[in-house]
């Protein structure tokens, strides 16, 4: 069996090796056009490989139009020879560098199982588009267009549009941040202020401080830039700052990076005497603070607790990301970096090197949308809402899944700890059955979590909520 | 609610102790300037003290100006402290990188003359905002909002919209590209194309060969990539492709950049004899051609002049940057790569990695508009124009500019070279009679073109450019 030759090594995602193993075999001759393939499945036990890899590369191949499938019948060659003779094939495999091969291993889009209609999905933590107000940003668009259309059209400058920076200035103050020395960088959202910070301040190896779990997205970023991640473990109230300050003790840090409200994944909120102390212990070994405005949008108002910027007062030790992603539009990709304004004027060149700027357009309708009181009126609405599908979905949680570790106090999501039950085998089962949910694993630096779940109920109704909960309980009391 | 977190002690009046623990809180944060305090009567019954107690303790608070009372509405923090005396100053500029001093030192923004008003500027190349049919826009924003509104503010996918996907790869079939085996990423621009480009396939220390000159957002993220750069000198037909083949054969080239059309600053479009002959010189070195589409749009229809992405048929050595930014909307920041989709399926997670993905709702309003009609029409307009404007200021060159060099076959700007005149030196002399205009010298990647000039003429009027060119013309005079 020609399959048994292949040797793996450890530099390259399996489904990469497997996807040009066939693709060298083809150009070899060793398959015809029209072969038949091994199935998935007859392979991943051939290469003794798991089966989810074997399933990627066939997708590549497929998308490729190396092979196709044929419904009821197998999986086929679909070319004769990869390399004709006289076109220029250039092997891009062998070009990537370690950044765009870490990229795509770590694209979690790419392995997960993607939605399909029909699916419970509690993967996703945006918000419910139904709840957008359409025509007050109708209004929005066509009363900036009409009064700046031409400009807005035409190229803009690198730090953002001035009067959405200003609005935002203001409504940091309102979260008790001394604006003072600060400046604002609009941003394509939290992903690329975080990608921003990164890519100008840490070189390979240094090390980075963070909640274990947290964002995955962030755990991305940190492993693309190549970051040494150290994860403090958690306690009710984040970080726990004994182990914090040992590690703070023990290692150069170079950053540390903070989801203080509605934490991804775990939903909790830090309490005030937290903050202020995960503060104190952050200035005492001079490592800056990257803070994760995540879903602050969401905090009770008069609940006294204020962003760790806020403590920072008019010193330059927090570099505070926000985004109104989670609650607002987030198709516009808008976010922003507050921090000091020298640093902001140095990030507005990083900025203008990467993409120029952010849609003046965009930036324009959102400063229209929040300048006018709608934000205001929608946030009431929303918090209103959420706050009811929170504590729907909390209510079957504890009615279905039984277990003690529920974790999260609002916002859109509730992570849960099921002793001794893998999430992954917990996901395929429950998938057979149309609920699907984030694995908490992908939220942890180490290799652990696996029995960690993470519950977005943004976008779902009260029906599938408690649909798509009892499915999971009782997939849970089966494996039990 | 923090105010339960008081232990009180039996050495002080509670009153005093009251007082004091309100001062420290608002030291720590925990209230901000303008907070409000719960009444004498709540703060009494959750701190089970009496209300005389807490009443004087607001009375001494008062006094020191800490606190104040309004009639009716209650009582508040008169003061903001947190940390006065105590900052946290971090040296934040021995923290960047190489990359972020590169991306502020290659900053021209920050170094160029800044437009000012009544200053007459050839500076730009960006298109004539007033040209913009916003009308249009309008229908297309308000089409777009109400199919899909909702699915437009919400997160959307990294590859793109699909709808302008597909669009653009019909209007890439239309100039001859083969798109069988061919996909595209939507990306913030030109330039983040060739950041997403760069990123994920060079090293430190790499060469890419490219004109000399060229593009010099190109040259400034060759550098902050770190690339060694080899410039080709040009002949009025593109690279000299003898030296090419020479530079070609002496290093290790990983990637080659190419403007083939209407090249910035040259203007410079090159035959279709030349490109295939270059393409056939990088396929034979094996090195993969990044090709700037730049300003394609303006070439005149029945050129029969290709994209080289086009001489590549099926095969994948072209990666082909595309954007509409210099005739229409560059406010939107929307550019594309073309390439093999294996590729594309790559950078989707580059770019997914970097900020998640360009504005649907942009994408979605340019489809709009490109699909019904509007763009045809719009670029019939402006294409008569520019030429116009193009024509006029080539004759107001040869009147009142004395000089054999000019070149610049169209487009949106004339490059010119002066013989044994500094154009900084130029610069600054015109700069005090109210003109302005790109030196050369930014353009080249070694220490030459230091009597070159780039006037860019789209958003000036006839009389403007008549009067800026007369200008320069003189002060050329006087300088000789």
């Amino acid at each position: 069996m020609i399959f048994s030759n292949i040797d793996f090594n450890d530099e390259e995602p399996i489904y990469i090796q497997i996807k040009n193993n066939i693709k060298d075999m083809i150009s070899k001759g060793m398959f015809n056009k029209g072969s038949k393939l091994p199935s998935t499945r007859e392979l991943s036990e051939i290469l003794n490989v798991s089966r989810n890899s074997v399933i990627s590369a066939f997708e590549e191949l497929k998308d490729e139009g190396v092979i196709h499938s044929q419904k009821g019948k197998g999986t086929f060659v679909s070319i004769s020879n990869v390399y004709k003779e006289n076109t220029w094939n250039i092997n891009w495999d062998e070009k990537y560098n370690k950044y765009a091969n870490l990229c795509e291993e770590l694209d979690i889009v790419k392995s997960e199982i993607p939605w399909e209609k029909d699916l419970i999905s509690f993967k996703s933590i945006s918000p419910q588009g139904e709840l957008f107000d359409i025509d007050e940003i109708k209004k929005s668009f066509l009363n900036r267009i009409s009064l700046e259309g031409h400009k807005l059209l035409n190229y803009g400058y690198a730090k953002g549009y001035q009067p959405l920076i200003n609005y935002l200035l203001s409504y940091m103050e309102d979260k008790g941040v001394d604006t003072s020395n600060k400046d604002i960088l609009i941003t394509n959202g939290f992903t690329e202020g975080l990608d921003i910070i990164l890519s100008s301040f840490t070189k390979s190896g240094d090390t980075i401080i963070c909640e274990n779990p947290t964002h995955n997205t962030a755990i991305k970023l940190f492993k693309v830039y190549d970051l040494n991640i150290v994860g403090i473990d958690m306690t009710d109230n984040g970080m726990d700052l004994e182990i914090l300050e040992k590690e703070l003790k023990n290692n150069d840090v170079k950053l540390s990076f903070v989801v203080p409200s509605y934490h991804n994944p775990t939903g909790i909120v830090m309490r005030h005497k937290e903050r202020y102390e995960l503060y104190n212990l952050m200035k005492k070994y001079n490592v800056p603070i990257i803070e994760d405005g995540f879903n602050e949008e969401l905090l009770h108002t008069g609940s006294h607790i204020c962003p760790i910027a806020a403590l920072d007062g008019s010193s330059n030790g927090v570099l505070y990301i926000g985004s109104f992603s989670k609650v607002l539009f987030p198709g516009m990709r808008i976010g922003w970096i507050l921090a000091d304004k020298s640093i902001i004027n140095k990030l507005e060149s990083v900025k203008r090197c990467k993409n120029i700027h952010v849609s003046f357009l965009d930036q324009a309708i959102l400063y229209d949308y929040l300048n006018n009181g709608s934000f205001e009126k929608y946030m009431k609405k929303i918090k209103k809402f959420y706050k009811e599908k929170y504590e729907f979905a909390l209510e079957c949680v504890k009615k279905y899944i039984h277990t003690d570790y529920i974790m999260g106090e609002g916002g859109l999501h509730i992570f849960l700890k099921l002793d001794n039950i893998n999430s992954r085998e917990l996901l395929s089962r429950c998938y057979e059955k149309g609920v699907i949910f984030m694995c908490g694993d992908v939220f942890y630096i180490d290799d652990s979590g696996h029995d960690t779940l993470r519950l977005g109920f943004s976008r779902l109704d009260f029906e599938d909520i408690e649909k798509g909960i009892k499915i999971i309980g009782s997939v849970i009391d089966e494996l039990r």
